[in-house]
This record gives structure tokens, sequence and C-alpha cells, in this order.
């Protein structure tokens, strides 16, 4: 089964988000908007188990941070993706080495850009054209993160969280 | 803000469902399929905290259980929503009896019956016409569920989770 783990934003970011992802994402119906801690990876029933348990560890190690979201920015010429930059905090940071280490070791396929994708599979010139008028827009947005999810995919492409995992929470 | 207090069962029964919902269900690409326990409901930040809080208590209370899906059925001519019939083995109505008292209290909109939807807001031809031909089929799924999500909505009428609880667990 496919999983991944991410950070859904606030309700508020998320609704900006999709107003852009309604007409730029095609994974617009697959999935909330998120900040991708670790892409898309196989894992068998067994495997599964032992992530689950190294990642409420994880959860345990990292103390909630504030997620800081300041421009719009694109991954081209690699890719046509245009995203919510965020901000490198050590917390995000540490949480995606964590994720690549261990049990859930495997290497990431780019450098960890943390990003919330608000549009991809652009043609160059719908990506010039959004990308220009967005870079003229003005975002400042910050807020509180204080956990993040495990999803599996379903054989339609859509995501399903399978579980929460609390930062820097010692007891419920 | 809206929630909602939904069991996501297997990838399995998820992917049968949607076999179904893309053609029947306009909500297909709003959630996952899914069992509600507790209807969508209006709850301010400091009644999400009692809420989540409460929930937690409640998780640890009811054990595992079995998910036993055994027909096809409708809820014609209340609403024509047709839905894979779920067994309503005790721990299914204590779970939907806790999310409806305390903090939690409001009555609950119809009975409960436990069930996944695979097809709303037909026409009346269309209903009789695709329940028709389910009621041939023969369904007979079993699955372990030991976990509901509690999930809020978005502006697009799209659900995130925001929290899981493990059912049963008294430490992770």
């Amino acid at each position: 089964m496919k999983y991944g783990i991410v950070i859904f934003p606030s309700k508020k970011l998320q609704d900006i988000a999709n107003s852009y992802r309604k007409r730029y994402d095609p994974h617009y119906a697959l999935v909330p908007p998120h900040l991708t801690l670790k892409a898309a990876f196989e894992a068998n029933e067994d495997q599964i188990n032992d992530i689950i348990h190294e990642l409420r560890k994880i959860a345990k190690r990292v103390k909630p941070f504030t997620l800081s979201v300041y421009k719009f920015s694109s991954f081209a010429p690699v890719n046509n993706v245009i995203y919510l930059k965020v901000d490198p905090v050590p917390e995000l940071i540490q949480l995606h080495e964590l994720m690549h280490n261990g049990v859930l070791e495997g290497q990431p396929e780019y450098a960890f850009v943390p990003h919330i994708t608000i549009g991809q599979q652009m043609s160059n010139d719908e990506h010039s054209d959004v990308l220009g008028r967005l870079k003229m827009l003005d975002i400042k947005h910050e807020e509180q993160v204080d956990r993040f999810h495990i999803l599996y995919q379903l054989e339609n492409g859509s995501w399903t969280v399978y579980e929460t995992f609390l930062l820097g929470e010692d007891e419920d």
C-alpha cells in the first residue's frame, strides 16, 4: 500500500490554497492542501506497524512550532509547480530528517523545500502567467502546528488519513 | 467551524464503496468513504478542545471491534440514499451514544443505522434501478476497526481530518 506523511495547515490556509488549487492543481479533489514531510512510499502491513511506532516516537521528540508562509514560488524549470513557500524552521527540518532514517529510511527525491502546492502540471505559458500574477501579491501568514498525519492512497488516487500524531506530547 | 466524526473502513472496503460512489454520490470527491458516528455539527475553538478531550476518553472506553458489511440497502422513501449496511454491534451503538451526550450532546437527526453511503441525491428512477441491481449482489465483508477520526469542513465542502482516536488504548 502507498503511504505519505503530511501536515495539514489550518482551515484558513487550506481555504486560501484551495482557491488556487481548484483551478491550477489536478490533485485538488484527491487530498486536502498539505505540506509533505515524506513523499509517497510503499509499505506492507508489517512495515507500517514499525513505521507507526517510530512516528509516535518522532512526534514526541519534536515540539509544536510556528508555520510561516511568506511568498509564492515555483519549482520551475524542474517542475511547473507553484507553491506557498514555508519558512524552513528547525522543527520542520528535524521532522523531515527523522522521517528519512531508521525504519523510515529512503533518500528523498529532492532537497527539502517545505511548501504547500497550489498549482501543478501546468503548461509553460499558464505557469508563467499565473506565477507572474501571484508574485505581485503579498502573503504573510503564521500559525501554530502541533500535529502531522500519515495517509494511504486509494485505488482512485485519493488519500485517506490513517493516523494523527501530536507533536511534543508525552500523554494525551 | 463544522465538524463530523467518522470511521474510515479499510482501503479494500473504501475501494469497493468508491467504485459505486464515483457514479452515484456527489460527495465522492469531498470525503473518503466512511461510516458516520456523529453527523456534521458546529463547534467553536473552546468547545472543540473540550470535545477532543472527551473523544480521547470515549476512545479508551470502547474496545476495537469487527465491522461487518452484509447487504446493500436504502433509506428510501425518506431519502434516496443507497448504502452498505453495517452490523450494529454493541461497540458501534456505544460509540454513537457516547458521542451524543455530555459536551457532545445533541439529538441525532435520525435513529442510528450504521452504514457506508455509496449513492445519494439520486432521482427516483435511478435509485430504483441501481438499488434493484445491487440487491441481487452478494456482499459479505468483515474487518477490524480500532480507530475513529474527527474531521472539519473546508469552504469548498471537502473534509480534512483533525485527529485520530485509537480504541481501547491506554498508552501508545
